[in-house]
């Protein structure tokens, strides 16, 4: 298990400079060192990131810092992530070509990666926050999950294949562990950390306390977190975590990356769009100006839903064949017919996982350490804790009713009935 | 990942005097060289297995071949699993003292164990063959699996020590795949090392091929085999792994152990309990002969799974205080109610998953390549035949039937039903 180790130093911008002249590839790439321009951009929690800018071209350079960025020093965190992330990118390279960051180089010493700059594209989350749509999100995103989630997969690979790979993530269990507190439990318990919009959500954040079906329902979904290591999870995908241009989608900070359920990938996604439906109104400076982009947002969940089950089943169909399911059980035409059926009731449970950690993914960004600027960027805070109420609503129900969310048109179903629904506010 | 390498041989009687005799500790407890005797006794599948004994004492040896024994250097097998099976036993040694074998020493580039010598213990599947009723049993059992399962799972330990204890048994897929393909597949279709009581079951064997439901219900089980690492299993827990007196039970072989669902070890005991309850009427030379060992074992079964699910129980809330349920969620009197619901439904799914694996164990005895002594040694093959189509049955219904058989009395009254059914045999 390589980790960043011995020569490992905090790179500087003038450090960094010297570090890329010494690599002949990309000193080819950028051009001449003299005329590089070098900026740190980090404004993700964990990490140092630096766009390098030449005559000839950019790269973009990502270096794990030994604590988290974004509280300091008193939380150390291991620059093996560096490993983890370099390694998950190197697997979604392969199995979903062209819908990540072309790795350039890595030094797992200084727990460095040099990556493709992606230029223009934005983090999406800004643009989903200014309202705009992205034509290709869905097909680019569905392709990415169902080709990353089959393929590492026991349905794709022998049961020993699948065991290595687990082994070769297991190492990073701090990563795991902060997901295990910040989403799973801080949220529901008081913890220094969790915020909320006060005075308005204080209210719901004791419900959320007290709820004890809330608290067996995400203790369910947390070991499950912890003990279904079912394909190679991205780990962290929400809207942050990928990049946009109108024409093309790139998910990138695979940091998180370990064997894990499915549905907590999926519904990542979907509680992210979900929360960027709910916040619109927030945004919106004349009433229905977004009803365009609302109606997108809504359409987009149902169709990364039904396009990511489409392309996993087609996959699982063409002939993926892993240890699980052997084809000598299901000869014939009975035996195709009851398999597809079985394939079918296969994605009708992952639907219920992925309900279920979406609603999960989406209180944590109300009430937990994380929030996210669809809400932050709010105001004044009455007008944002009224949307946040919203999404909550709909997550409580998603995470304690869940078979009544039998289709992903229940989902958008409900969440276009809380559109103006007005919470009880506190304060 | 230590393995068998390099130095490894194949050990003879002489060589292994040799061998022990370097040892001083092994040397000091059984006495001079010179008188040892040394017997090749294994009747396993897979090992070579001594009985040393000396003026002072004895000890057993085990080595691991880099082949199957049972079926030829054909069939290679790697020695690490001398490895495994030696980390299970010391860990099985830490939670459930008294139940294994004591270790003496293990020497890893022979695939060598040196272990206590159980005398005067049998394998517990002969005493069960004899009509031998074991009054300490359960209570050794139930303590075995509980306190290796409860405390080897996310109950038990941070998700970081779970992670770690998965990876450091992930290297064990070769004695998993011996399960996956020989317990949850090879019975279920055209298999060269398939055989059953012919002609007598030709046609079950032909409906089992044929059985779609069955087939679903076996695929699913094998993926949660493969795919739930909930808590270090022995992976191979029948009567055959089990050496007994009326005082004591040891616990042996655990090289078939890694992270896997609970369900799996203790159906496997049930299953094995099950199996000679349908044998014992091929025993008996009088009618009615066995009725009170027959009672015995149905009892036993009862006894194991509420016996095993008390203590389970007692453990978890004594504060078994791993990452999974946080106390912090269950505060206060309404909080420990739904946590003890909780616990009770978690239970139930064991109980599911339990029913669904000793059913698998059952029909891979009867239609596989392993089968039991305890329907092996019934003359003449009908009689054989008619007490394994009666054990079929009860499996078939646990594993397409599952929602009928709701508490273990569902299980024990459909065997006693069907003692002395007449099944239609083909021949």
């Amino acid at each position: 298990m390589a980790q960043g180790q011995g020569d490992y130093r905090i790179l500087h911008e003038a450090d960094l400079r010297d570090y890329l002249a010494g690599l002949p590839d990309l000193k080819a790439l950028l051009g001449d060192p003299a005329g590089w321009t070098i900026t740190e951009v980090g404004d993700g929690n964990l990490n140092l990131v630096f766009i390098v800018k030449g005559a000839r071209g950019g790269v973009a350079v990502k270096q794990a810092l030994p604590y988290v960025r974004l509280v300091g020093e008193s939380w150390p965190l291991p620059l093996s992530r560096a490993h983890y992330e370099f390694l998950a990118l190197s697997r979604q390279a392969q199995l979903a070509p062209g819908l990540v960051p072309a790795l350039l180089h890595h030094d797992e010493n200084l727990a460095l990666t040099v990556m493709e700059l992606l230029e223009p594209h934005i983090i999406m989350r800004r643009g989903l926050v200014a309202g705009t749509r992205y034509p290709r999100f869905v097909d680019d995103i569905t392709t990415f999950m169902a080709r990353t989630l089959i393929f590492t997969s026991d349905l794709a690979l022998s049961a020993a294949e699948k065991k290595e790979g687990i082994a070769a993530f297991a190492g990073n269990h701090a990563l795991c562990k902060i997901t295990e507190d910040l989403i799973f439990t801080d949220p529901y318990r008081i913890a220094e950390q969790n915020r909320w919009t006060a005075p308005y959500l204080d209210g719901l954040a004791t419900e959320l306390r007290d709820d004890m079906d809330l608290h067996v329902t995400i203790s369910r979904l947390k070991l499950k977190f912890m003990a279904s290591p079912e394909a190679l999870l991205h780990g962290d995908l929400h809207t942050g975590s990928i990049m946009v241009t109108d024409s093309q989608t790139r998910v990138i900070d695979p940091e998180f990356a370990f064997y894990g359920p499915m549905g907590f990938d999926v519904g990542a996604v979907l509680a992210n769009l979900l929360m960027a439906y709910f916040a619109s109104p927030g945004h919106e400076r004349a009433p229905s100006e977004r009803a365009a982009f609302e109606a997108w947002v809504l359409e987009t969940v149902e169709q990364v839903w039904s396009e990511f089950a489409r392309k996993f089943l087609d996959l699982w169909r063409a002939g993926a064949a892993g240890d699980a399911y052997p084809a000598s059980l299901f000869a014939g035409a009975k035996g195709a017919a009851r398999l597809e059926a079985e394939r079918q009731a296969y994605m009708q449970r992952l639907f219920t996982d992925t309900v279920g950690f979406a609603a999960a993914k989406t209180i944590r960004r109300i009430f937990g350490l994380a929030h996210n600027i669809d809400f932050e960027l709010i105001e004044p805070p009455k007008t944002r804790a009224i949307c946040e109420a919203r999404a909550v609503r709909l997550a409580r129900a998603m995470m304690v009713e869940t078979p009544v969310f039998r289709t992903i048109a229940d989902v958008t179903g409900a969440a276009r009935k809380l559109r103006d629904w007005q919470p009880e506010l506190s304060g």
